[in-house]
């Protein structure tokens, strides 16, 4: 089976879900700078989570460029996936109205992680595909960075009851960390 | 005339509808777990949902991949199919707000139904204009399936009178048995 | 210049339109169908709308397929096109709450002129850079169903003043005339 | 690396940009033209920021036209765009509710001074990757019209604070500037 619909399919709903994020800004009544400071953490918030659905299409885009074909599995892993892309842009208003409560900040680090634990599976699946000596698996190697993300996420939830800062500090790491493309693939193609 | 614009447009309109259901996770005020807990049979309405909506995507996917071309028939067949499932965030907010009611249960699974009989026509319609003896057409067979999926629909919309609970247990009997992509149409088309 | 991307993007706008109408189906609070009876006349509003935003993808669709290339007008008459349907989400929510309103209904139908106006200027410069001898010049012919419709839209309009279901009816007909997609273009086509 | 999902994603993004800007058009409750006033203001913005959203999917859509290749420096740039233009909707809505206050006419200046810049960004991120001597940096030029609008916008978001009038009448004469897509790259592919 050919790789163009899920990718169409794949662009379309992380378009929507990236987009529809903005609508969360709720539009404030007075038109004083004053009006605005309540919509201030939620844009940030709304910026920490385009940057990380960017990271994620960016990724996705890269992972099935050196993807052949697909089968049933890798379309589910993909709408798993995009399933839990989906929760972004409730936990973004939640977090984003709450940023110094402990449990929206640790249900968003959730949500990062199951985004993080669907994209090893998707991961999982295309080189079940691919085969283990495909171009890919090699691209990915042992994925040490998908690994260390998981643990991060993991370690940011739990510091969130004790102080939410350091979980956004961690949260931030992360995108940090994933803010340039992957070169492997790139780096392994070109071979 | 080719198949790949309709393809496109179905892509876009079945990814906006699996998006914005998220619209209806309504962000709670308060930043504790009990203020989640309203949002919770919301959510997993959201899951029935949009697992409903990822199985008419591989389908669809599945079915025009067998497909060489399309006809105004066929355009309008998709359009059909497209209206019901847009129609699928309403009844998912009224019924994941009102879980325990026969009413919002009954119509959940009412356009569900009407989900299943548009993709039905789309069947024949496509079958039409391939033909007989095409590939698609010896892929789908009798479709028992398809039609066992629309007698369960029609007895789950009657139980919901009776207790909704039957209704939902039957809507994801039905999701469960969709949930690996037609294997038929993979089949038939490697020989 | 291809016409892939303007196809793509006019795919993703009239997506996004026909969807996001069905944001404006309020979800009831209660649980009975009396509770769903507001919501009825809107559902209604929906459903024509739904058509009309089908017809002229249909069309589009179809007229696009038998074009070779775009210019820079055809971009703006297309852009200009897809501001008219954007504007039909809006008017379907207020003449769906309003329908025994003369105002809205007229509103409604100037919408839909204007929507017919716009693709009238997308088949002119259409035809401008494809040549009046083309394929698409002879399919379209001298456009007597796109101009019989203007002039019943203008009839709609003003009859809402006298009574609003008489442009409803009208509205309805001019929906039905185009229901089944331009037989000319593909005709035409086939010689 | 290919442009073709690039494209894809962009338009994706651009087309809910362009249409969830109506959402914002509140429909009145009743069903007077005096009820329709207050939409008007938000309804002119709209459709300004309809023909800025429109000018630079019509740039983007040429500039893309003229480029082999992307790289991941390109595919950030473009998401840095994208981001940008997402903002439009909520400053759409908010001067357009108070089209005569200093603070709300500058900020959405203030975005479209950011699009700008995040396009002039990714037109240097292609001509990196495409080289100096590339057909794409013919075309572009010293790209004066780009350097003027950045101009205009920062003029315009200093005159708000004199008279928001001024700024809007610099907002539409940027929008007449670019209203014509860029005929430099048209003219230099062709030759």
């Amino acid at each position: 089976m050919s790789k163009g619909r899920l990718e169409a399919f794949s662009d379309g709903v992380i378009a929507v879900i990236i987009t529809i994020m903005v609508l969360e800004l709720k539009v404030p009544r007075g038109a004083n700078i004053a009006d605005l400071l309540p919509v201030l953490p939620v844009l940030l918030t709304y910026v920490v989570s385009f940057v990380f659905i960017g990271i994620y299409w960016n990724n996705h885009h890269h992972m099935l460029h050196a993807v052949h074909s697909v089968n049933g599995s890798i379309l589910w892993a993909n709408l798993h996936l995009l399933f839990w892309l989906s929760l972004v842009p409730f936990v973004t208003a939640w977090a984003g109205q709450n940023y110094r409560a402990a449990r929206p900040v640790a249900l968003y680090g959730g949500v990062l992680l199951m985004c993080g634990v669907a994209y090893y599976f998707l991961e999982r699946a295309l080189i079940a595909h691919e085969g283990e000596d495909s171009a890919l698996a090699r691209a990915l190697g042992r994925d040490v960075k998908g690994k260390a993300s998981l643990g991060i996420y993991v370690i940011a939830i739990l510091c969130s009851f004790i102080n939410p800062w350091i979980s956004i500090a961690l949260y931030v790491l992360v995108g940090v960390m994933w803010f340039i493309p992957d070169p492997r693939i790139e780096k392994t193609l070109a071979e």
